[in-house]
């Protein structure tokens, strides 16, 4: 009975090793265990990550009076607690306005793995990232100007600026530039990156299946790399998306979307550049369907599924920031309309 | 010399004696040093403080979901990084509407202290409170049943109920006291507790002044107790409040209006139910001539605001709650409109 048990456990570390290198060959790579290696990769290293940049870039992050009307920060649609995306199909923005395209605000976290940030990949890194809703009328509203009078109407902001850049002068691009620092740290390292590293266990057996399927039908071949997406791929190849008409988004200019991670997918519902899909399950048979031309099977999303499980990631400690008091200099929120409009009903 | 530096300081230290005498002989009183003591006075027996309540309570206090369109938290308005305020004249809600009495958001550290909450003072207490924002449609505009629906289908949240309550049903009203539970901890000590509780240092010389003439100026006649405020009074007794148009809010039905904590307001402009105050001094000279029917000179006003530095209490930390997601039957937000408003110009 021993060696019969003993045999079926070498069998399954078979499979496992085999599993393992069948993903690597797929494109499929893991966030290193190894912090040096791990910083190499989270840094730019034209706005190196330090202590320094990331503290003050946190409290910028959650700061309502970067925006034009000083009451949406950053974290208002990329949500730390909700695993940085905000669960809406379209993100509201300033004045409860929403973006022409209906999009859906991707997660905040592991975007620094991305090799293109928006949906339509405008921007190279997070750095180029953030400038864009700061400023966009739909988004947070602000003008590069409100910005910097913000920041440096309050001391404690101005003397942690000093402390990570020197004398440099502050500028929107640097308030940019801290806040992507900060967001470079927000990698969430998984059970799946355990596996990948080299621990056989740390999938279930029911995840292995599920990232073999995963291979086998083809998902890899846009979901891959280290983020299982981040980069620009045609949308809709074999099909027209079920939800195209939503916002009607044809990508960039060459009608190429990014493909977005699959990391803490399951957390991040709903679905697609518009959030028009509100189950995973949903989503994968719709990829299956417009990406690669087949018929994904209940049975196989099931499996997928389960193996996106392992993708769910531990979020690192964050201390909520006390974030620096205004001062008789701050600008002033743009003042309310006088007459309240109360003619929403329950 | 010598002697003359000794006498000097018995001097002052009687001083400083006669002077904590003199405060809480006009009804100052501090936050107790004493942790058993100021547990007793922060909670609440009816609906116990514990810490399985603060910590689903602190959840719940920063999930968006509870609200009617999972886009505003309690944290929108009351910011915990903001010293529990939002620096807003007057609070932007559901669908980016106003209250019809363009009320300024009370800041949540110490509300606990309050003897009644909401400027017109219609809850008796963080529990009654907790219900109002949550359904009022121009702030978080959920319905009961939401709320309920919300939490009920998150596994995690029913798991942390039930560590806090036992079997008890999840209801709308449980889902209130919880956050309640979290927001009784929000308590700042500071300079000012440390010299009533007997440390003569932990004033300033120009701050000892300050509070010796807003006792003599008797602006304690309302802003006493251990908050500074907190309790019902008539607003506007000698003259008519300068910005009484804006909003034209007229207290409870007997006039009576909540007076403000004075507790970190150095942190929280701007100032007054309509928020219409942007300077702390011209808050202290518009409260002289209306409430005192006194002109407050520039200086005594100075010496207030001096005196009000040491009201700035020290936060306690608190980690980001990393909030449960959402599951399948988690109620979906409302649709977005299918026409985004794009009218808006930087």
């Amino acid at each position: 009975m021993k060696s019969v048990a003993l045999s079926g456990l070498i069998a399954v570390s078979l499979m496992a090793s085999s599993l393992m290198h069948e993903a690597k060959q797929a494109g499929l790579k893991p966030i290193p265990s190894n912090k040096k290696a791990l910083f190499k990769l989270i840094n730019n290293p034209k706005n190196p990550i330090t202590k320094a940049k990331v503290h003050l870039g946190e409290q910028l992050y959650f700061d309502p009076r970067l925006s034009g009307s000083e009451h949406l920060s950053c974290n208002a649609c990329h949500h730390i607690g909700l695993y940085g995306a905000d669960g809406l199909p379209d993100a509201i923005g300033n004045k409860w306005r929403h973006n022409i395209h209906h999009l859906n605000s991707p997660t905040v976290y592991n975007a620094v793995f991305n090799k293109r940030q928006f949906w339509d990949g405008r921007a190279k890194n997070l750095e180029a990232q953030a400038q864009g809703p700061l400023q966009t009328p739909f988004e947070m509203a602000a003008t590069k100007t409100h910005v910097v009078q913000v920041v440096t109407s309050i001391p404690q902001y101005k003397k942690e600026f000093q402390k990570a850049y020197g004398n440099k002068k502050i500028t929107f691009i640097l308030v940019a530039d801290t806040i992507a620092s900060f967001e470079r740290t927000l990698v969430t390292p998984a059970p799946y990156d355990k596996f990948l590293n080299g621990d056989k266990n740390a999938l279930t057996p029911i995840q292995k299946k599920g990232l073999k399927t995963f291979i086998k039908l083809g998902c890899v071949s846009c979901h891959n790399g280290i983020n299982l997406g981040g980069e620009m791929q045609p949308f809709g190849i074999y099909a027209k998306y079920k939800f195209a008409n939503i916002g009607n988004f044809k990508g960039n200019k060459n009608g190429l979307v990014k493909v977005p991670t699959l990391r803490n997918i399951l957390e991040t519902a709903p679905y697609f550049h518009n959030g028009a899909e509100k189950t995973i399950t949903g989503a994968i048979k719709e990829m299956g369907r417009i990406q690669l031309g087949i018929k994904v099977t209940n049975k196989q999303a099931h499996l997928i599924k389960e193996f996106f499980k392992s993708l769910t990631g531990k979020r690192p400690a964050l201390a909520y920031p006390k974030i620096p008091a205004s001062t008789s200099s701050t600008p002033k929120p743009p003042k309310a309309p006088l007459k309240p409009n109360i003619d929403y009903k329950l």
